[in-house]
Formats: C-alpha cells, sequence, structure tokens
C-alpha cells in the first residue's frame, strides 16, 4: 500500500526548515511541493541549502497562505509568533493540511506558563509531537502515540526539552527519582540557534570558546520541560535549568540530574531505564559504563541515554545525547507525521549517526 | 631588589610543562635551566612545543634528581605517583629547591581519601596551591596566603577543582548556600587530558562532538572539591560532579549550583561573592547580567565567575571560566611560587587573554 | 527484480569500514555478514562505533579468510600490505566474492611507481573504482564504467586523489589546461588519517591549528593522480601537491590550478568542466561564482566543483569539495559495486549532506 | 632610558582594535589613552572584549578626531576609507601623533592597483610596515626599518600578504625561484574576516566546514603582495591566490609555490632562506623537515617558515603559519611603531605561541 503526500515547507532557507527537507527527501512517501521563505523569498534553495543537491535549482515562493496552500502536508520553520496564523487562515480556506509547527507556539498547555517566558498571548495548544512522551501510570509510551494519531495539527518539542525529558522521565514515572531540585546542564550546538546574524553566534566567537546563556532560570524551555515530566508523573517540578554553547555545529549534550529517593534500590533504577525504553525505536538506553556522545547521533533520528546512580551524592545522573535538529527537530516532526497519517512510525527516519 | 632565580621542569615536553615553561619565560625573575622528559629524553623541545620559540633547542634531559638538582626551584609535571620520590631523592642530597608538583599526589589532606580514589598509598600532603583558597571563618582569603608565603613545597591544584571552588566557596563561607547536594557539570577542552595516546581523545573523535567521562562519582577531583569546601567551611559536603569533552582544546566552563538556604536574601547571595573576591588580582566576578566564557580567560591566570539566584528552582547557579593550563594549573603553580619566595604574587602574569 | 547480496567487512572498527557499513545498511540489496577487525577481534561494534545502532550488538571476528569466505562481497578496510593476501586466499578456497580494496595496494598501474613511494613490492593492478574517470578521447565517462561492469576487484581511489582528480580532469580532456605544473593545495579533515594513535592526530593538537604533512612531493597519493590525469589524456604531469590538516572530522577542499594554455577562450574553460559533469550523479558544477563547501557534502556521495580563469595569473583554478569518507572512499566503493553487481549504479548512495 | 608613549585606540571594539590593545598591555612603554568606537560608543569594552580584564571599565568614546587628538600614538582600527580623514584632521590641528592604520587604505604605491581592487580613490601611500620587507639587491633586509625609523605614519601589511611575502621573498631576491605563475593557497582563521555579521561567518556554517573565498584573483591582497616581491627584486610578479576559511579563530597557514629557477642547486635554495632570515628575531626558519602550524603562533608576534625543493615538479614549497591578527596586524604594528619611535624594534612583543 503506497500513501504518497505532498509537503510543503515554510522557512526553508533555515537551519530547521533545510533539515526537515533533508528528512523529507530520504521520506519513500513524501514529495517535496512548495518551499517558501522571507527575506530568501525569489532565490534558489542552492545558495542557502547547498547540501540539498536534489532541490537546489528550486525557487523560494514568499511564505504565505496562498503558497502554502493545497499540500497533504505543511511543515512551518518559521519565528514563533507565526504559526497560529498561518495555520488559521489555512483552515479558513477549507485546506485540511496536516499542519507541523517546529516552533514553540502551540508546546504549552498553561497559556500562564506560555505568557510568562514568551511575554505574548498563548495560540493555543496542539498535540505534542513526542510520541516517546509518558502519560501518567505509564511506564512506556502509548498515549501520546494516541494523540498523534489521525491529529492534523503537530507542535514538535523544543530541542533541549526533547533531552531532558528523555533523560529523566523513567525515573520519574518509576518514582525513583525526586521530580523536585532537578539539576540541567547542556552542551549545545550553535544550529540550535538558527541562522540568526548575532555576534555571539560568529564562528570568530565559537571557536575555542565555551559560553552559557539563559543562564538562572530565564529559559524558555523550562516550562515545557516542567510540563513533560508532570505528564510522566511529577505532582510539582522544579529545575534548575543551564544551556552552554560549545564549538560544534549539531548536538545536544544533557546531563540531567535528580536526587535518588531515599532508600531505593539502585537496581531500581537501572531497571527503570531499561523497561520504559527497551521496545522504543529511537531511544536507546547505552549498556552499562558506555556514555552518549553527540558525535554517535549526528544526522540520525536517534537518542542515546545513559543512568547511574551516586550513591555518594545521592543523586542519578542521566546523559542524553541527540541532534537537535533531528530527534530534537526535524526527526520528531516526521516520526509524528507518520503517526499522523497513519504510516510506519519509522518510515524514512535514519537511526545510523554520521561519524566520526 | 631582584630576587631571580633558576627553574628545573620535569616532564617539558608534556602540555603542563609546556605551558609552565611559557609562563616562566615571562616572569622576570625565572631564569629557565634544565628541561627533562621521560620518552622524549635526548630530543630538542622545540619538536614537542614548537610554539616555545626560545627555548626550540634546549635537548631534554632524562627525568631524575640528577638532572633537576641544583636550581632554586624544581617544577614537576609528571604522571601521579612519581613527584614524592624526586622531591624526597632531592631532600636527601641537601637539596633545597621549592619543589611544585603539578599532579595529583600531594593535595589531599586524608590518606583515606586519596587512596579510595587513587587506589595507591598517600605521598603525604603539601601546601595547597590556591591563594585564594577560603579558610575556616574567613570571607576573603589570607591564610592560604600565609601558608605558601616561604614553603618549600607546593602541591598545584586540579583544575576541575580550581573552578568548582571558586564558583561555591563564597556562598560557602557567606552560609546562603548549602554544602550538600551540590551538582558541578563542566565543559573541558582537551589539553586537560595531557598529551596522552588515547582514542577518544583523537580529533576525529573530538570534533563535532562532546563526550562525558568519569560519570557517576568516579572522579578523583570530587575528594579535592570536598576539602576545599570544607575549608571555606562546610561541615559536609555532597557534590554530583560531572565533566565533559567538548571540541576546544583549553577552557574549563563550570556550571556548580546550590541550593539556596531558604530564607536567604538574594541581595546577599551577589554580596557574598562580591566580597570574597572585591580584591582578588587573578578572579573577577563580572557585572550583573555578564556570564563567563572560556575564550576570554585563554592563556591568562584570570578566573571569571558569576552568580545568579533561581527563585523557583530554590537554587544558586554560579558559572566559572578559567585556562585549565593556566590559572588551572601553571599559572597557579607560578603565582604560589611567587608567594614562597616572597616575591608579588602577580609577578610575571598575564590577565589579559588572547581571544577570539 | 531484487538482486540481494550479502557483504562481509574487514576491518569493521575503523573509519573507512565503519563508513561502508553506515552506507551499506542504507542499501536497499544489501545485507550486512560477517564484520572482522584486528586488536578490536572479540569486542562489540557499538564500543568502536556507537553511531551504528542496529550493528551494535554485532562482535567482531578476527579477520581471515575463514571469517569471510562466504560472501557475495567482501570490503577490505585494512593497512595497505594486506588485501593482496587475502584475496588471493579466497580466491584459492574458490570463493568468488566481489573483493573491494578500500586500501592503496592496487591503484596504481606502474610497479615502480608503486615501488619509489610505498617501498615495498607491488601486489597487482585492479579495476579502479572511479566510474567517473575519463580514458583517453573522452570527455563524458564511460570506458571506466564499462571495466568495472561485472568485476569481481575493485580497487577504490585515493581520497586526495579523487578530490584533484575531478578538479582538473576536464580541463586536461579538452586540452585547456596545461597538464605539467599543477598546483594542489588541501584542506583535509583528520578522518582520513583513519584511527591511528599519533601524537599530531590529538584533539589538542588538532584544535585551533592547521598543519601541513608529507611536503615537497613525499604524499603516496602522486603518482595516483598523474595516472588518473594521464587517462584523462594528459602526456606527461607533473604536480606539486600539499595536503593541509584543519581541524574538521570529515572533508576535503581541494584547490587545484593549473596554467590556461595559451590563446584559450575563456568560455571554453566553463564549457569543459559542463560537458564532462552535466550527466554525472555524483559530481555538480555550481553555478558560476558558488564556491564548493566540504560541509555541504558531509555523508553524502556528492563532489561539488567549482572553477575559473584567472587571466591575470595565466591559471585556471578549480576548487573541489567531497566527503573523504564517502565520496573520497566507502561511497565510491558502494558506487563501483553497484557497477560489478550490475545493478543501477545510484542505487542506495545518498546525494544530500548533513549540514549545517 | 624610559620613552613612554599615550596611545589612542580608534574601533577598540573589533578584534584587530583589541589584539593592539592586548599588545600595547604589554608593552613597557605604552599608556593606553582614549579608546573609541562607531556603532559601540558609550558601551563598557568589558562587553565587547572581556578577555581584556585590565581595561573592561573603560567606555568608548565615539571615533572622531576630537577623541583621538593628544596623544602620542594613534592606532586605527577602521574599515577601509576612513582612516585618511582622520589623519588628515589630525594633521591640520597640528596634531603630530605618530598615526598608524591597521587598515588596507595606504598600502599600495600604485593609484591604479588600489583603484583596481577597491574601486576607490586612493588615500596616499604611507611607510609600509613590515620591517621584514626586502628592498631590491637586499638578501637581509634592512632599508625598510630605516623607512620605518622616525616615520609619522604607518600602514600595516594585510595579513595574508605578510605570510605569502614572507615565504616567497628570500627566493625572489636570491634568483632561485621564477617571481611567474607563483600559487598561494590558504587557510585562514575567521577573526580575519573581523566581527561583521555575515551568514558565511556564523559558527553553523563554520564548524566541520571549509570554504573559500574570493577565488579566481579577485582577493584585494593580490596586488600588495605583488608590490612586496617587486620589492625583493621581481621584475614582474604573477600570482594565483586563494584563501580558504577553515575551522579555527586565528591563524594563517600559507602554502605558497614557484618555479625552481632550471639549473639551481637545491641547497642554494636553502641557503637563500637561511640568510634572509638567519638573524630576524620574529620570523624563524624550522630546522629541515619540521613544517609550521599556525598553533604554534597563536598570540606571537612569530612567523614559522619551511622551504622544500619539490623536484619532480620543479617547484619550490613554502609554508608559511603566523597568527593574523599579531604578526599579521598588531604585532606588526607595534613593532614597526617601535621603530618609528626609536625603541627597541622587539620591545614589549611575545615571541612565544600560546598552544595547545
Amino acid at each position: 500500500m503506497h500513501m504518497s503526500f505532498s509537503v510543503a515547507v515554510a522557512g526553508a532557507s533555515g537551519y530547521a526548515g533545510g533539515e526537515a527537507l533533508r528528512l523529507l527527501l530520504g521520506h519513500p512517501e513524501a514529495r517535496i511541493g512548495t518551499l517558501t521563505a522571507h527575506a530568501n523569498a525569489g532565490t534558489r534553495l542552492g545558495e542557502h541549502q547547498p547540501h540539498l543537491r536534489s532541490l537546489a535549482d528550486r525557487v523560494l515562493e514568499p511564505t504565505g497562505v496562498e503558497a502554502l496552500a493545497g499540500h497533504d502536508v505543511v511543515v512551518l520553520a518559521l519565528p514563533h509568533g507565526a504559526s497560529g496564523k498561518v495555520a488559521a487562515a489555512l483552515a479558513e480556506r477549507g485546506d485540511d493540511a496536516v499542519v507541523i509547527d517546529l516552533g514553540a507556539d502551540h508546546r504549552l498547555v498553561d497559556p500562564a506558563a506560555w505568557e510568562a517566558f514568551y511575554g505574548s498571548p498563548h495560540a493555543g495548544t496542539w498535540p505534542y509531537g513526542m510520541p516517546e512522551l509518558l502519560h501518567p501510570g505509564e511506564r512506556t509510551a502509548a498515549a501520546q502515540r494516541t494523540q498523534l494519531a489521525g491529529t492534523r495539527r503537530i507542535a514538535v518539542p523544543g530541542c533541549n526539552v526533547t533531552a531532558v525529558t528523555f533523560g529523566l522521565q523513567p525515573g520519574i514515572a518509576a518514582g525513583v527519582i525526586e521530580p523536585v531540585d532537578l539539576v540541567a546542564v547542556l552542551a549545545n550546538g550553535y544550529s540550535g540557534a538558527g541562522r540568526s546574524l548575532k555576534t555571539h553566534l560568529l564562528a570568530s566567537e565559537a571557536l575555542g570558546n565555551a559560553q552559557p546563556y539563559a543562564v538562572g532560570g530565564t529559559h524558555r524551555h523550562i516550562p515545557e520541560i516542567q510540563q513533560n515530566l508532570r505528564s510522566a508523573g511529577a505532582a510539582d517540578v522544579t529545575i534548575s535549568f543551564t544551556p552552554t554553547l560549545v564549538p560544534m555545529s549539531r548536538g545536544i549534550l544533557a546531563t540531567a540530574t535528580a536526587r535518588l529517593v531515599p532508600g531505593t534500590d539502585p537496581a531500581a533504577v537501572r531497571a527503570a531505564w531499561e523497561q520504559t525504553y527497551a521496545d522504543e525505536p529511537f531511544i536507546t538506553l547505552l549498556p552499562e559504563g558506555q556514555w552518549p556522545t553527540t558525535a554517535a547521533t549526528a544526522g540520525a533520528n536517534t537518542a542515546l541515554v545513559q543512568v547511574a546512580v551516586d550513591a555518594a551524592a545521592g543523586r542519578v545522573v542521566t546523559v542524553t545525547a541527540l541532534d537537535n535538529l533531528v530527534k530534537g527537530t526535524a526527526g520528531a516532526a516526521v516520526q509524528s507525521l507518520n503517526l499522523a497519517l497513519g504510516l510506519p512510525e519509522t518510515l524514512g527516519l535514519p537511526t545510523e549517526g554520521v561519524a566520526p
């Protein structure tokens, strides 16, 4: 059975849009439709994405509902605040495309959390594109997949959120770690910041340098992490969250630690992670003693996870590695799209990284 | 008044030894004496340290007490386990050189802590080469400087230890953070691992990659951090400590967090760090809102520190940046040596980094 | 029609072997058979190639004809000198596998050239795995493809050789550049050196550094370049060839220049490159003014080429970018294998790079 | 004898201005005066140059003659086109400061060459800040030093120009290489492009990438190289010149090759370079067989040079490594300033690099 679909990508000249295209080009059922951009409209895609050889001569159209209408799927890789309007305008025309938002607009359930961190009115919540998210009472993810099956709207998770959620949710669900006083520190590649012209994103500033940002509880991914860990069973969640830019283009290495619930048998810790991820196609709990590295996930829809108990510190330490543009963004989008369209969840998604 | 001194360096073909030489070449009172090596004995220094132009034609002698004797100062940049014997043999000959150990052998006060993490008999404790270390009851460092004045033995601190200690000790001393349940995650440059031929240290493995190591409470720097924070006033210290290698040659960015003591006024937090570091010549608390970056410290004996209160998480977040080979090793050695010899503490030490 | 084949890989724990596996995992007709290694025999592949998720639990067997026999295809990623013996031993057993050598042993036609650069007896010449190589009188490559069709032995070209050949052969064949006094300078990623434990390959030596190697006419790829350009029509070839290691894991950027044949119309220059590469599936002559970058080819079997006439200098300048492990090694192997097996030449080979 | 001087720096928030400040802070006779900027006027220097600890609290004034007047020395690190006006306005006020231009405006002697490559009227020629430049008939540099002694205007050379000139001039002067058909290919760090917000200078574009620019005879440094090699004795000079950006912040590795003059004894080649550089304080011809690396020059006013004869190719190959911001810009400025002020040429200039 074939279930070919056409897909338009808005924001095709940026990093997230480019990665969505790269994955869709490798998807056996996807046909690439219209590509749009804002400032780069009218230019060839090959000028901006020289790695996408087969689309090099495609000319970018101006982002707007006229260009995006008439496809089976629309992927929005836009600055936050823009996706809600595009989706509404499509709906108004009677266009029933599956709309996938790679941005932040529709991830949060709680409008107050949105407004506190983004300072603008909330645009509404869409089904959350993380099939592996545990729901209350679950030890292996099923309910989120059900939620995504057949949906016409998908809000793709934040890349840092994905890494921290994968690291901690098994322990929350199993009740072996405390959901409060979590601490996460991340090493982040620069592509997560997008193709924006800012001084601190220049190569000269990045090379030979490690620089933190959004320190001290201000990062916009914090409420989304809390939401996910509440989904996994936490009553309340507090987390200290610090991302740091390091000189690599792709990749997130998230070190997330939590207090071990007093009296927990260390064996129960590993068992919790094993149970949750044993059958996940894109999340691997590594053999004991082997720690995740970001390079092993480059270009792949893979998250690598490891967990250890530091008895002296009274903490469980987890490390998660993933490619921010793939499992952290565009791969999660395609995986969720497969569910939305009723295709096999893993269809067209690479699991082998490009290393070294 | 001049107080010129001669200095021999053992392990001159390695990274720590090379950095000691670079700094000593810029020291107005130092005269470089014998240089020794193990496997590289008999070769020109210029083959191994092509950046040390003025010493390029020096031939390395085999490391041993014969070559090292007869200097005012001996710097030991040797694998751990070796320095105690060299110092003893020098003493036996009646050689009264100031001996500086860049390795770990003589840092720990507690033999049991040494044996637990290193698995070999303890070699004895030397005065600790961290002039900025707070002693019980201190809010600004004085006692450690007194301890170093006139000493003939110096144990230079571990580089990761220095970064974490500088980040946390003001809050411990001021009683505004809890000394238990500390969490530190570090981004580390590769030179910290020395010039050792190991697969995970190859360029192909490092580029585009972030990799953790010694996760879960096994890193040998842990007891040294605990010792320092006890010196700063903590009754007991527990810490989860995770270093991660990122693709840079030099630099440590240490994100160290601690629980805010309940009821503490946030203003008291900043005041604690300000008080401790206001007059330190080599530690700078950055203006509020500016975060440390490692590149700003490259080649300099400078540590940059910032602190913020994350009220929602109930944690104080500190970030410290330094150059592992300078303030983390060879710069601390020269600074302590200045104190040992009765020279001005800052003599010959650069504070301006080489950036970008 | 299906034409599934089994394939064994010798040297599976190295970079070239790993990349062959990555590509073969994405090949619709390949079934991965035995994996072998030398020092790493007995260990899991996942320890060495953590990015190859689907083969992580495969145990490496000792490299030898017993392990390799009985497959349709054998890929040899071995130190030079080893492949001839393995192939002979397989033939002796009556094993008629297609044998692909990723090493240098069987590339050169002239035994004297081999002995001059490698200092050992020549092991014989195998059909050369560069389908795009021009033969005398050709302007588009056909004869080499014929030579590869149905072959049981393939000698995969050197990665630097491939980049320089692609850059210069159209101009040689068209008679618009002189084949003597060529100059090629390359920026090379570290993976080209393999996973060997050498000091200059350490991350600390590579980061923030550019270092040349094999300068002054000593590099072993020189006779192979000469052989290829003679194939493209040159009577005699002289070339100054200098590779330089730069801080990236993958990629070759080859700047190769040649004297413009006096009196040549500049338009004829571009026309020559256009004609040769217009229909090549894996070589793209970029639009005028756009220059190749290595990142655009990462992970892809793509070579990007550009050419310009520097009239004032009297030289034609070409720049070629490719991924040394893909189009430079393992991709060329699979492409040639497709021809050997009678499969479509492009089957299973990615053309989209993983960027940024 | 003391000869303290005050120095103002215009463009202090950029990379070249920052490096001038770093070196001047280490100069025993320099007192840092006014610092100016354009867009960053009114802000603290510490926001832009966090590595310059001792000047962190200096506030930048708007660039203009009012702010710059009244100093012994004025360093101009401005976009090209600006320095001539500032110098003229200072002269008009009777201000007799030594004015040093780090930009391109006053390097070229030939107005036609300027206009062909820059497209604007020529601003006049200033004494050229390369003390090591050979003049006709010289084998060791003296005349250029004479020209700089006591001058009130200095035009600092281009960084690429310096690397290529140092590589080739000894052979030109000795008559052992042809001055025509030269080929230079450079690996360049990103700081050479300044702190400009351009897409191709972003970290995500730079990491894991090598990208050429200004290929095919268009780079503005070409006429300056020709001018220098004519100074060294060439009747006419033709050169193919290709810079390539590689993922490092600082450093130039210039591979420059030339045709060996037929019949030249190879020993005469090395002798030529030895003679020219034997007594140069900042240029080192490495021992035979050791090749320059950029990391060895980081932060130092050092150029490392090597030369070899490739007899089969009929070419002499030279490789030069230097730090584009030091020997390529700010170090050359201070060195020339020392000569202008009658100070020892080497005063205050580091020769030891910061490596690894």
